[in-house]
């Protein structure tokens, strides 16, 4: 029978292999990339190594927020591309935090693994927060200011999912602060005080 | 032939009395509303009316930003429910401004009527602002932290859309001053100093 | 405490440089087309006058419509890219009119600014029509064949937003007239006279 | 072994009861339609016999366009809520045709299965027809002006799908002459003559 | 009057050909694809026959399933790229069989044009399948594991739609049995018996 | 100052309260599903607790396949409605495994936290499949058949992300064997042998 199935193959199954690279569309990430992703690398050269990425794992924390990220996203791992999900693993030190940022278009579900966060989001009549142990999942709708804090003992490990292959983390602080927009113009529009502006301007490297 | 044609309408044309009602879908807003919208008014009750909002003219501007705001959104505006789209008016006395914030899912387009803006957007590693008058137009990509001022003399006047029918609009000071989240962790996650962040709480009917 | 920032920076932040180019996408037109927009101007080369357009502002009305339209689409304002919005300046001497045409995947939103507009739109069983007033807003919900005169006294200027970055606009006249269809053809598909379909060929240069 | 596997699926498919809702979403048309489609009858209610439809059958050709167009679309076949496609199938007679029509919200596919149909669309600048024989496929897409004739000998028939579960008909001569819009407001914005406006109004039992 | 006429083209349909691309975007499959399609021929090549795809006839059905299958999808129809349809004819001898098989992205709806099929769709908690007969259209929300097979006297013949451009067939014998998966690995994840998984990879091609 | 600022606030910070319900869309699971999902819980009953889901931990694994799963989707984490995101946690005891199954709308996102799992998905050409442990990553694009087994020493632990809100599992088992689909339909349409199928229905509950 199995002479009878090669010639099927040839006329029924011929269909597939045209049509297969749709069902992913691994990213050539050196190809210019376009608002809802990159093009597609060649079927053939796509293995299995293509789908694992290796390494999300604790990032170093010896900085002045004791946090260390890892991330996932489709430019270290180009198989997310158009799939709409990517990863991070959060280390946070006792005392660490996540400071106010938003991702302008990815929902974050955050599952906790180990210690305990305090997490929230604002809108602008409320804002919602909660202390989290292992075991709870929090999740942040898209574009929403948020924030996280180790608010236990020891370290504290989560891990964070976002329904975009290629979140932006919008830090606050980078917004107002690591730039050259005239300090007098962040105070005016922000209603800081000048000289709060420019103390944190030196502090992540801004000027103006 | 007349008659023939009546035939015609009832064999022919009955397709289009079901279906039409999905050309567009005037919102009932007093139904409860779902993430991609409300539920359709009946199409027996939409009348020419609904497809036309009265007074997006110049509100009052005798508040501390002097600056005066009308929109023609969904929840006055219920034909543009699944639509994509609404507008504002905006208008600025001079030294008023429009303060940092971000519409979480609208890409905002401003259209300059009157008088001089300087508006900006700000991203991660860079900020883009232009001075902008009369017949210019700027865009804000979704999600961004913005701002806008009257950086000439006398009034300013815009008109804003919104690719959504229902932008909201996160004011950072709102965010961060005028609700109950605990001022030392809105420093502690901003870096800003505490009096700075009870200053501003005080101003903006923000506790904790 | 710089110090500990930049170290900081280095390690935290590093996501957000190579994530950043999907908050937008300036569109490099030059490149091939895709149903969903244009591929990405790289990030670098972006500045703060790509998300400006120039010249929102009235166009010559001397034709027979006495209509004058200027466009801010993503073919002549690239940053609209992805963005899903775009505006017109329409401005209408006394007697001019916008003839009856659809936007096929573009809702239309107007604004009056001054001067008086009649617009409609039509449906298989209906129509829609209102005569609208400065500080009036419409909307044409996508796909819907619509109309404006200017129904007043002097000239009338409106501003018109899109829910597409790329409105394309089908004229009816030019769609039956401007083209080598066989004007038998049309009379019989449009049940329209052939004599008349004949003169409007003759005014809109078409033939056949 | 049948013992443990009841245990098994007690833990490990209850996952399975709650989600299955949302494979699929069969209409229930009697409640409020939303801009995205109809809510869902229970799970408990759908049987085999929803996703059917009976009578895709020749409908009666005895009008004055010699058509006969049967469908199924949502609603009349509520299982398609949702899924984004629907059909109809076309009869004429010899001489018959389908007159100038859009579906703003879909593309259109269409199966030629017997006789010979002339099928073209219309853009601003130019226009796409053939000859259509039995295993020809063409395509409309969607919002576009378009027209079929029964362009051979005997009756020609077709299956046509939209790419929408409710694809409306915009057929031009219901949207300019079968309503109330004033006649001298049609000619003008169509730029036809005032007597051919006038004629068809008659004709398709429009007034004004 | 046609002078005027040409300079009204000129300043007001300039809009038109700038922008008409994007009314379809006819497939330039030897240009990388992306996840949402490939890009766009240019509009200057685009004729008629863009837009027509001949031979939607019969296959033959010398196969051990006994049916016959032809497609008309992106790959062999470009026109339809980013469109969201496509199209199959099925004709299957008396006893032929469609087997077990999903789309995983795509919503199948088929008509019966001739003979008797019997099709089916399988959810962990159900199923629904139904005998269908000449006149009858049946759906297969997207993602559903089905199955077709000719129940009647005769050839049976149908027509199918899909709810993408670009439809893949993922026949449950092909993906078990026609790789180099190792048997044991299939028989451990299937609970099918490794002889069985042995015969049917003997059957499809498949080793390990 | 804080007096004009009520006032500000009256006038320009009403647009926000109409607006901020669709910033999330907490489910009311109670109210008819549609197909994109639950219509919204009233913004005013919604608190912090929404947004916090308790337990994604360890499951029982005393099963057959020695699996325990945990799961975190929109019917018992309603806040998830319209995000388009959930999550699980799946442990596995040595040995243990998830036999094959596809999620028909989701794209599941693995992160391997403990143990080695060896995952893989099949296509109709080809399959891809690793070894995988703690830290790394695998993706199984949306309506891929896929599997994982346990392939190391102890328990292997991970979680799972889903671009849906609301996942469903189709076990491959499941849907052959757990139903009422004639036992002959079913070793017809998938080549397996009668026996076969009896001896799986029999295990799986199924019947006919």
């Amino acid at each position: 029978m199995k002479i009878f199935q090669i010639l099927f193959l040839f006329t029924f199954f011929s269909v597939i292999s045209h049509a297969s690279v749709n069902d992913f569309c691994v990213a050539d990430v050196k190809a210019p990339n376009t608002y809802s992703g990159y093009p597609c690398k060649p079927v053939a050269k796509i293995t299995s190594d293509d789908f694992v990425f290796h390494g999300l794992v604790a990032a170093k924390t010896n900085n002045s927020f004791k946090i260390g990220v890892t991330s996932a996203t489709v430019t270290n791992f180009p198989a997310l591309n158009g799939l709409g999900i990517s990863a991070m693993r959060v280390d946070m030190d006792e005392g660490g935090l996540s400071p106010m940022h938003t991702h302008p278009d990815a929902t974050e579900l955050g599952i906790v693994v180990q210690g305990e966060f305090t997490a929230g989001f604002l809108t602008p009549t409320s804002f919602y927060s909660k202390v989290l142990k292992a075991g709870d999942v929090f999740v942040v709708p898209k574009g929403m200011l948020h924030f996280a804090i180790n608010s236990g003992k020891g370290k504290a490990i989560g891990y964070v999912s976002f329904s975009s292959e290629n979140p932006t983390i919008h830090t606050l602080d980078s917004l107002l602060f690591a730039n050259k927009l005239p300090s007098d113009l962040v105070a005016k529009t922000t209603l800081l005080d000048l000289e709060q502006v420019k103390k944190l301007k030196a502090r992540f490297g801004g000027s103006g």
